[in-house]
């Protein structure tokens, strides 16, 4: 477990004040049965990669979790949940009702989609995360709107339940968060507090009597604010420390039923996920049990930053179905379009789109089922491969679905298309539940957090050396051989099938690469480091493309062991990314190094944009001088 | 002048069958004055670089054209015009509305802005095209729906009139197409005819007597189709071979107006620009009189695509205002919002965001007024630099929205923000009047074969070196040194400025990579370059890239010899650009030379896409099985 607050590099700014509270580990949190599990050494592969090592055994060989029964249930499940939204659902009409249509909400009720989650004798469906998996795959292919509708309500609006939850808590509200009959929506966002989520300004003063809160602040955009009857809540509180008697200000999560003091704004117009609800809230001195705290007083933070991390890899399902509906409409105007006399589909240009979305789709879905069986099999130590995949997954499914409309042209444009809808939907999910920007920081800093803990050891064995004779020896071998340009001894041999070695010799060249340069940077900038965003950015642009280039490895390594019947093209998808992702992973490297023309870049980039804030726009003389 | 349909590599293929007549000289085609000018050596600068050449003249110095007293005109459209934007149109209740508020239209009736560039003694404001180029900028800025309603009147509806009518014709319809009495549409595009302009449907019969046609077919997506009274309509005839007397089916243009058998369809509904009406027409046995043939019969092909050349560096124009007014809300918003205890323009994140933005913004700004001032310089070979600056105008300003929207945060995606429309309208800038891959084919294609040509007049020295003694040891020797990789001579020096020199020196490096790069694939290819698209896809991006170095360079230049006060920033902006741009075409070439890695890749893309087409989608086994 990475444990920011106390790291080495002590990174104290402000900008991270999120992360390094982030990354807490959930067990310490509280009473639950959930956070009582043995706490295992970090053997995350992204955590492992800042430090230069491959940790293999969360991602080799690629995972496969479910048991006989599991595998059955879900088979069971895929077929219904998929003709519903080809026959019920109607994706366009809840896009112009703005809300999903009274006949969907009530059929998704009756399927159980409300309660995927939840324990069965809660009166849930009890699917582990693989399995949510698969059937927010199916969701996500046919209507994002109705995907928002159902996350906002149990992958965070009552996910703080199932994961903190006390047994009261939970029997008094899964049942009917379960079956729908009660929506759930979480409540973090203020106006004046979005990315920067500690600094919320909804408050909740604790009675005399330490029976119950008055909550009272506003909430802004907030997914089923409209239609939700209970709801997360997260606001400021003032706790005594145990020690000291002290009183600070921390957040604590709430679960707060609709009822008197609680209104809702009318619902927001959006560019896309309109048949979900949006709307502000307020809580104007309303009245919360204390026994409605979720996750104990003043861990409220680490409650919603837990909910947020549990829920990503959902998203990355979600988008790798819409990707997959996507390159379908694609493939199917492709080969039945003519122009110039031949298919489009017989165009470079045109199977260069669409091999790019496959590769693209491929390594979504690879990310997304390879982080749930992680999850499923006990890992507690993957917020970075979650954060990746949402990363990953809503910028490809951007690009996926823009290509999607160019190869149909005007028809993509227009409504009756049906593509332009989902282009309209996937704008947000690079927007919310952390941006993408921040999210980048956040991988990176969780990652170099690790590795500079790593290096402090290194470097203490090294002005004593007999303090850890052996860690010296193999560390400063290795190191010594990377600087040489002799490579580390890292391999992926034994691990990939000889099919894709050649793929796995690039990924283990851009990790060699990449140990080095973040091992660079840290003895460079130490804590300071957490300031220098250009660097970052790459920093985590390396490491999304490094993980990417393992799932892939492995899965298509998986599927040639297996001798699966699309083995083959699985294997060149593999080769295609691991090809271009390592020259990038190189390329965004070399400009960190000394002379790699990075800070001149960095210099040039921060005074354009002093100049564009000073003048309040476009600088330049116009051309014509008027 | 390039002649594509003799030329040495006589591209036979149809899909280029558009671009082989595309850039036939409009001055073939008939009996007007503006066709009638001096045919002048093609000294293109994007043409010559095909060949490895720098021709200057038309790039160095950043040109301007407009006299003082042209000036003085401009000056004093633009208050005016840019109130009238900010007072007077309401985006958001055009976008509503789904049609141009009356207000707003008959407003824009008054200002003159149906008639730009419409003779001032048949009731127009006679702009050149770099004063319309500054007004589209305006309408740009502040609303591209209305923008697509003035643009699709004169800058394709009516520019056929303008470019290729008779007097008679000018006398007779541009007075009331001037004043917006009447709206005029631009019908090319068939529900089977869309990039493949050249394979409609719609017939026109000649009458026995000759004296008119009967004008029969269905267009499709016709901006202003629903509200338009005057349409440029494109229709295939039966031409007699004055030689053989053989019948030829050939494309005619032809001026119609609404009357009967003229009939459209509803609005159709659309992702942007929805304040612009956009409607199917159909014509069903309309009488068009012979008199209404514009630019000569069978010549209308010529005559579509030389509209569709003439009006790009508009949307360039419109492009670089729509940029420049995001660039500012983002800016604004950067500046006044605080999170993690800073403002935002303080994160290098954003930093980083900004100042791309501004760079793409100064890039779009000198192709659009590079081009016009060229075009109204005379210049006739301007088609390649109007392509580049329609691809990469709708690129980069999509960037700039989008990331306007990602520092927007949530304000971004919700309609009060005002930012999602602009993305919204402008999706369609990369697909209509021309996609962006078609338009790189079409860069591409005649910027080979010019070369072509080029490189077949040299074979033709080298085999009989008597024939040009001269022209054989220049090139011989420039061809030498390039492959050796001494660099050619090629220099920048004299026509940049010193503070410059460094990024001019990165240009001519590129362009020399260019241009042995060119000299390859030719000798490689020959004329089966025509179906390699993703060779042609990568040469035309690294001319896209080149073209763009050249203008920021030469209008840095000027501006830093004029010690303007902004141009130390606009040096900055070019060295950003130079930089990131030099190593893109290095990158881009590499992939294209043998071992460069590319024939693999391709044979893998390709590989992909056979898959995906065979498979109806997606082909990778899922992950789960199931």
């Amino acid at each position: 477990m990475i444990r920011l607050s106390r790291s080495v590099l002590r990174l104290p700014a402000a900008t991270v004040r999120c992360y390094a509270q982030t990354a807490e580990p959930a067990k310490k949190d509280g009473a639950t049965e959930a956070q009582s599990q043995k706490q295992v050494e970090s053997r995350s592969f992204a955590v492992g990669m800042f430090s230069g090592f491959i940790h293999t055994e969360q991602v080799f060989p690629y995972p496969s979790v479910l048991s006989e029964d599991q595998s059955q249930f879900l088979s069971e499940l895929v077929g219904p949940v998929s003709r519903f939204f080809q026959e019920v659902n109607n994706p366009m009409l809840n896009d112009d009702l703005q809300r999903v249509d009274d006949k969907t909400m009530a059929g998704l009720k009756e399927l159980g989609a409300f309660g995927l989650q939840v324990p069965a004798d809660l009166g849930g469906m009890g699917l582990n995360n693989t399995q949510y998996a698969r059937l927010v795959e199916i969701v996500g292919l046919h209507d994002l709107g109705v995907g928002i509708t159902l996350g906002a309500h149990q992958s965070i609006g009552f996910k703080g339940i199932l994961l903190y939850g006390t047994e009261e808590q939970k029997k008094k509200y899964l049942p009917r968060l379960a079956s729908g009959e009660t929506i759930a929506a979480f409540c973090l966002t203020e106006p004046s507090s979005g990315s920067d989520a500690a600094s919320i300004r909804t408050t909740a003063k604790k009675s005399p009597c330490g029976s119950f809160y008055t909550l009272t602040g506003g909430k802004l955009w907030i997914s089923n604010g409209g239609i939700a009857d209970l709801f997360t809540v997260f606001a400021k509180t003032q706790i005594p420390d145990p020690s000291s008697g002290e009183i600070k200000e921390k957040i604590t999560a709430f679960i707060v039923e609709r009822g008197e003091g609680v209104s809702h704004g009318p619902p927001d117009k959006k560019l896309g996920i309109r048949a979900s609800n949006t709307a502000a809230l307020h809580f104007d001195e309303v009245r919360v049990p204390a026994e409605n705290v979720l996750g104990g007083e003043g861990n409220g933070f680490k409650v919603a930053m837990n909910i947020l991390n549990n829920g990503r890899f959902g998203m990355a399902a979600a988008l790798s179905g819409t990707m997959k509906g996507m390159i379908q409409r694609a493939v199917d105007h492709a080969t039945n379009r003519t122009q110039f006399g031949s298919k489009l589909h017989t165009f470079g240009v045109i199977q260069e789109k669409l091999a790019r979305m496959a590769v693209l789709q491929y390594v979504t879905e690879s990310m997304a089922y390879m982080i749930s069986a992680n999850m499923d099999s006990g890992a507690k130590d993957f917020q970075i491969e979650a954060a990746i995949s949402k990363i990953f997954g809503s910028e490809a499914a951007w690009m996926v679905t823009d290509e999607c409309i160019q190869i149909l042209g005007g028809t993509g444009f227009m409504k009756d298309g049906g593509v332009e809808r989902v282009l309209r939907d996937l704008r947000i999910f690079r927007i919310f539940e952390g941006t993408n920007d921040i999210l980048r920081l956040f991988v990176s800093l969780n990652g170099l957090q690790s590795a500079g803990k790593e290096l402090k050891s290194l470097q203490k064995a090294i002005s004593s050396p007999l303090g850890n004779p052996q860690l010296l020896l193999k560390e400063g071998l290795r190191r010594a051989r990377r600087r040489a340009g002799l490579g580390t001894g890292l391999t992926l041999k034994g691990h990939v099938h000889s099919e894709v070695e050649k793929s796995a010799e690039l990924a283990v060249g851009a990790l060699e690469d990449f140990g080095l340069v973040v091992e660079e940077v840290l003895i460079k900038y130490g804590k300071r480091i957490v300031d220098e965003q250009f660097i970052l950015h790459r920093i985590a642009d390396a490491a999304i493309d490094l993980y990417a280039m393992i799932v892939v490895l492995s899965r298509s390594s998986r599927s040639l062991s297996h001798g699966l019947p699309t083995a083959v093209h699985e294997k060149i998808l593999c080769d295609i990314w691991c090809a271009e992702a390592a020259e990038r992973v190189h390329r965004n490297l070399k400009s960190l190094r000394s002379g790699g023309g990075g800070s001149s870049l960095f210099r040039n980039l921060r005074s354009v944009s002093s100049a564009l804030v000073e003048n309040g726009g476009v600088v330049a003389s116009h051309p014509l001088g008027l």
